[in-house]
């Protein structure tokens, strides 16, 4: 079997064999387990009727840049311009990062869907799509956070109906139970609700945007943090501290929790009163129903606030149709980082992971902003990495079988038979590696059931077996071994062993 | 149901929303039919004991440089520096495409396979790995040529026993045998062999990478086209036409071929009369048997020569053994542009599309140029997009049927009751969508109907349906309705009715 191979030779040069920094091969066993749950998101999003699209990786820069907020475009992955181009621009009077590029990765899979939505005019007026493929982010990598990471969107174009966020958020916690997840909460709050609270702590309506993304911060950095961090981004003492108070009004249904610390005495005086009523009135009721009173209560006089707090409850009554409902909390400090959000914002979290499984919204004015045509629109995204990471932590996977279930082994015998025999099996709908050079029966046998290739059966072939249009079969946990089995009879006996051993 | 939703509104400029150029969206319909493809790819691979992994798109450039030849290296998509490293790079006194980046998008996928197998120590010592991914290359746009496509790239690492080659060539028959292909054609043809032809042909041994990439060009300018470029490559008119003749030896096993208008007329008279002998001695052979034979009479007296001719029978002998054996053709003028090639190389192809389906060959030099360890491998790359555009052009797909099965509509009934029903139906795995907004039934019965939705059934809930916890079923095409169907048996009709449609 020797090969005459003359080819250039190794340089001896060492080049660094890793993946870059924040990206991650994935080995079989890591395959394995990443299709076994893309496949169950794929079977559970089918079920609810949408239907999947794919996007390039690569955008023109037009296209992403202002979508996501000023953080999001420096996150971007940039491609440098080629040749002539290039040459144009270096020749420049002035070089920036601007005219050494026009392309870039893809950052999320909303803003491809909202560019797919203004292009093709011909697709369904309700457009319940999937899409699940990475995206690129030159984040700062860390624990469960990497910069090439797998999406598992879904959304629903086309309509402004709460059914399509209540068939989102279904789908999203259906495909987390189908997964074994069994303590995840569906984290449920509104841009506009935001302002609302924003406008009762009587901050600065162009001071809008900032003091949500401090307030996205508060997992992160703490009341404390937030408050600081408010301040410094121009907002009032007074009034950093009634936002806070607001937004983390569930703590203000317990006297004594941390957000008293940071609240002014007197007002923390008439929410208190405020609470105890709420409370008593609504004792067992849902999480979601006394928050939404008591956020009334907190908010009353501002008919906005009223209007999009009874969209929230209707959106809850929805949901508790759905898989979804046990899950929902209304969570007013969820702020969502990207920019694009217009209504209903959503995240699920777990307990043992600081950031969320999956996060999404509405985004009505998104489609809008490529100037073709307004399309209102509202997805979740789950992450497929953060899931990975917790299923793998809580041991939540089952045996993934994959790789040969079959090593053919030989001895002295023609090399075209030994593939004959393996075509034979394979026919037979068993997974069939060959042992591939001359060797030593036990060396071979050693190897099938080495690390990376646990094959559980070996096929022999000697002489007599070719002859004789058999195989030798032996299965290696057991020692067990057939002699002389007919190629045609191989398959069934295989798959017994196999079942047998599963069963 | 309405929202209160008041964001930004659109800005009003137009922005192009087609993906950028030699990029493509896939809609609903085209994900049918590659996951269909890919699905059967996956599932031969798997039977051959081929094992999945996945690398990342971005690659550092050290990885990527100097792998694929000159023309591949400047085809590479290259990722801008960002932030404080593009700012230091900006402000160096030369700027240039090689400090203003150090990382870049893959190229293929043998690359990074070489780069995994120098990386992880613990592999299988015969590493069978597919691969399905897709890669980028800045290259012209054109038919059935994308800047991003898929390859399904099956390899074996760590042997260089020709059962690899066998191997490789015979799955990749058996994807496009099972895929509906009945006339491709398997190209054989090796680097070696290449080599030897251009040493008989008496060129200088420093032209010899260069005259390759002129004869690689065969397919698209022509016996005359590639005499002129290989004498614009330094080679004298009388070595090209020597060159020309032996590449294209299967033309001069038949007088009056194009070939002869090329060749000195002294050398064809030999050629002649040893192409009659060949011909004679090998009446009922294969045409591999026949060419190889003619070729030990041309190439005679070189040893290397004898000696590769001699491993391409015998591999030719094993393919015969394998779904690939009726594919085979050899294929002296077979160039292969990648440079990493050392050994055997392959080429499917179709009447009817100018480039090849597939591409591959032996490399047993890459994985050593990292500098770690040498290994030796052997490869082959589906090209999934090629493959598509075929099938399409033939009208090979069967039929894929996707969306939603069932269009629930609604008239009068509490939305949170459509909700569950949806749900009711769903469990018993029909795939179902709901009409989010209150409508009129016709409406809604249009709808399900309409382009891109083709829901066959229509499941309708009004206030009786809902009390008596049941639907309506209703037909689409036939008209057939069946009233009050309890929601525990729906699923069996919807099947029903299904089955009956397909069979």
């Amino acid at each position: 079997m020797g090969k005459t191979s003359q080819g250039k030779k190794s340089q001896g040069k060492k080049v660094s064999t890793k993946p870059p920094s924040g990206m991650r091969d994935f080995l079989p066993e890591d395959i394995a387990r990443r299709q076994h749950v893309i496949g169950i998101v794929r079977e559970v999003f089918d079920r609810y009727g949408f239907v999947p699209i794919e996007t390039p990786a690569i955008e023109n820069l037009s296209t992403l840049l202002g979508k996501y907020g000023e953080e999001g475009d420096q996150l971007l992955y940039r491609l440098l311009h080629r040749r002539d181009v290039l040459a144009r621009a270096l020749a420049d009077d002035e070089v920036t990062e601007a005219t050494l590029a026009d392309k870039g990765l893809r950052y999320d899979l909303t803003v491809p869907l909202a560019r797919v939505v203004a292009e093709y005019g011909a697709l369904p007026k309700f457009f319940k799509r999937y899409q699940i493929q990475p995206v690129w982010r030159a984040d700062r990598p860390g624990k469960g956070r990497f910069r090439e990471f797998y999406q598992c969107d879904v959304d629903i174009t086309g309509t402004t109906s709460l059914v399509a966020e209540a068939e989102v958020c279904a789908a999203a916690a259906e495909v987390l139970g189908e997964l074994g997840f069994e303590d995840f909460e569906l984290r449920l709050n509104h841009r506009e609700l935001l302002r609302a609270m924003i406008r009762a702590a009587g901050v600065d309506e162009a001071l809008e945007g900032s003091a949500l993304i401090a307030v996205d911060k508060l997992d992160k950095i703490g009341l404390e943090g937030v408050k600081q961090e408010l301040v410094e981004r121009g907002l009032s003492e007074q009034s950093a501290a009634h936002l806070l108070g607001l937004v983390c009004c569930e703590q203000l249904l317990e006297p004594g929790t941390p957000i008293y610390e940071f609240v002014d005495k007197q007002q923390s005086l008439t929410w208190g009163i405020l609470g105890i009523a709420t409370l008593s009135e609504h004792e067992e009721s849902p999480q979601h129903v006394v928050v939404l009173e008591f956020l009334k209560r907190l908010l009353h006089g501002d008919e906005k606030a009223v209007a999009v707090l009874d969209e929230l409850a209707l959106l809850c009554e929805l949901l508790s149709a759905t898989p979804a409902g046990p899950r929902v909390r209304l969570f007013p400090a969820l702020a969502r980082g990207l920019s694009y959000y217009t209504g209903a914002i959503f995240e699920v979290a777990v307990p043992d992971l600081g950031s969320s499984l999956a996060g999404g919204g509405r985004y009505d004015d998104l489609v809008g902003m490529f100037g073709k045509r307004e399309v209102p629109a509202v997805g979740m995204a789950l992450g497929l990495e953060r899931i990975l990471v917790v299923m793998e932590q809580r041991g939540m996977f089952p045996s993934l079988p994959g790789g040969p279930e079959v090593l053919v082994c030989w001895l002295d015998v023609d090399v075209a038979e030994v593939l004959k025999s393996a075509h034979a099996l394979r026919g037979q709908g068993v997974r069939v590696e060959v042992y591939p050079e001359s060797a030593k029966l036990k060396k071979q046998l050693g190897y099938a059931d080495s690390d990376g290739v646990k094959a559980p059966i070996a096929a022999i072939l000697g002489a007599d077996e070719v002859k004789a249009g058999a195989v030798t079969l032996k299965h290696l946990a057991s020692g067990e071994q057939e002699r002389g089995v007919p190629l045609a009879d191989a398959g069934r006996v295989i798959r017994g062993w196999l079942d047998r051993a599963q069963g």
